[in-house]
């Protein structure tokens, strides 16, 4: 049996990362957790212990020697030069270029390694096991810290020129006097539609107001807070929901105006709140179609379960090797 | 010599439809141009103009028997159903669709036809023979009556789910009482930066203020006169391509977020006031893209002469056939 039928699928998040073995069907084999954080700025010593997690799940899974080669989704993650460089929320590789994919497969005697941005790979993961089953042109929205995006068109993830293409949660919602964004720019979507822009939408509305409200009672607001407080029917939360669908909506249009996707998939933390958001996206998103796309491209929202659609994404790419 | 070694190549404009043979080099062996807006809603009546036209350019160019096919470039062709449909331009096609690969291929005893939109067609002539040659990852905006584009992802011009990708003129650059667009939208790129806008901002501006112009001797004002104004150092004028290009510019930014892509090359009438449109555009696109872009995204452009571009654009369509 010399044949190599699993992949290794990775996922690097700012806090934790998340590596599971995948069958070719998309079946989770054994998975595992490791901290992303506890390394400082010491980018070998977390790809060593990343290695070592590899080698253990593998083992645990029976697949030694069966691995056809792993499949990683991070921040900044570069498909093209399998690099991962200035990423804010990685220390080891906030302030440089980290030859990630290099090192790792190195560390693994050889095996392949393929590295793509995280929202790339949860659109992978959508596309293969998902809501975007079948589709071969659709954008991937992922609502998490920041806004994140993945573009599919006819079948493949659109990389660009240079590998970082899919900036989407960068593009300007709010032209004149827009919020600072962590990227540094004024409007971008992310500042007002990840969740922390729908947390500091709360709170500058609170502020500007003596408008009664269940978060008035909160210390410090979080997107969560105002997602429960909207289920309680709370008038506030309610129409923070309603501002964060309609900002979206409207980008969303210039998005279907680029590639004319069948579906914008929207996935992570915020996409929780599918049912304040939902009417307010699809709403504003047909107010700002051209006429041959009005009512035409599906909202839908990810049922993958987040830590399996980042894995099974990362080891989708695994395959390609 | 039984192999077809040759193809034809069509642009339907507005007013009028430039066709020509071409070989393998984009040489253009015979060239012609007949009206579009003679033949009043009569579809049939135009594609049967159309057709003897073709036969005559082939004809005269001695390569009877030798047409591999023909590739139209024309507003709203749809790449995937070889229809013209709801095109405001084309009285013939402005109520409802027209089989127009499928009537004209009938016309010319079988021939195959290969339809797109004209700004995708002007994009492949543009990376087959113009600026954008050897590139795999461009946009291709053009300044004429509207605001048109091409886009060109890993070498291929997106289409997107239904055809119709690629309708940058009509994503938002204005958001709070921007102008009405003729798509019947507010604030649309091509409300302001088309020759129509360019006329329109200038027409505004000298309305709200006594500040002596040049324009102001003209009677019905056109880009073409702000153009000539502005060459004679005319202060509005110039402050009217300064504001053209610094929304350009501003948009690009969010069209580069999407794509990475290595260009964005201008082509069309207004392309021709490059001298007073790229510092403008270089500066608006670099101030609000990501730090990872700035400086990166070349602004070129198109050197090919327009009738040429499509021309070829719309043949290099008709190899694929």
């Amino acid at each position: 049996m010399d044949e190599k039928n699993f992949v290794v699928g990775v996922d690097v998040g700012g806090q934790t990362t998340k590596l599971g073995v995948v069958d070719a069907r998309g079946e989770v084999l054994a998975q595992s957790v490791i901290r992303t954080d506890t390394y400082g700025d010491d980018a070998e010593a977390y790809i060593a212990a990343l290695a070592e997690a590899i080698k253990q799940v593998v083992e645990e899974a029976g697949k030694k020697g069966e691995i056809r080669g792993v499949g990683v989704g991070a921040p900044n993650g570069n498909y093209y030069t399998g690099a991962i460089a200035f990423a804010p929320n990685l220390e080891w590789a906030a302030k440089g270029s980290v030859e990630f994919s290099k090192l790792l497969s190195k560390k693994l005697n050889g095996i392949p390694v393929s590295l793509t941005n995280d929202a790339n790979a949860a659109a992978v993961g959508e596309m293969t096991y998902g809501v975007a089953r079948g589709m071969k042109n659709f954008i991937m929205i992922t609502l998490g810290t920041g806004v994140g995006s993945g573009i599919v068109i006819n079948g493949q993830v659109v990389y660009g020129h240079d590998g970082f293409a899919g900036e989407l949660g960068h593009t300007c919602v709010v032209r004149n006097n827009g919020r600072t964004c962590g990227c540094g720019k004024q409007g971008c979507l992310e500042a007002y539609c990840s969740a922390i822009g729908v947390a500091k939408t709360a709170r500058e509305w609170l502020e500007s107001s003596n408008e009664p409200s269940l978060l008035r009672e909160c210390d410090s607001i979080t997107s969560k807070d105002v997602f429960e407080a909207a289920k309680e029917g709370d008038a506030l939360a309610l129409r923070v929901f309603e501002y964060t669908g309609t900002l979206l909506g409207r980008q969303f249009a210039d998005f279907v105006a680029f590639s004319a996707p069948e579906a914008i998939v929207l996935f992570g933390g915020l996409a929780r709140a599918k049912e304040f958001l939902y009417e307010p996206i699809l709403n504003a998103m047909n107010e700002n179609l051209l006429a041959i796309w009005k009512g035409k491209v599906k909202i839908l929202f990810s049922q993958l379960k987040e830590s399996d659609a980042a894995i099974l994404g990362a080891s989708a790419l695994a395959w390609e090797l």
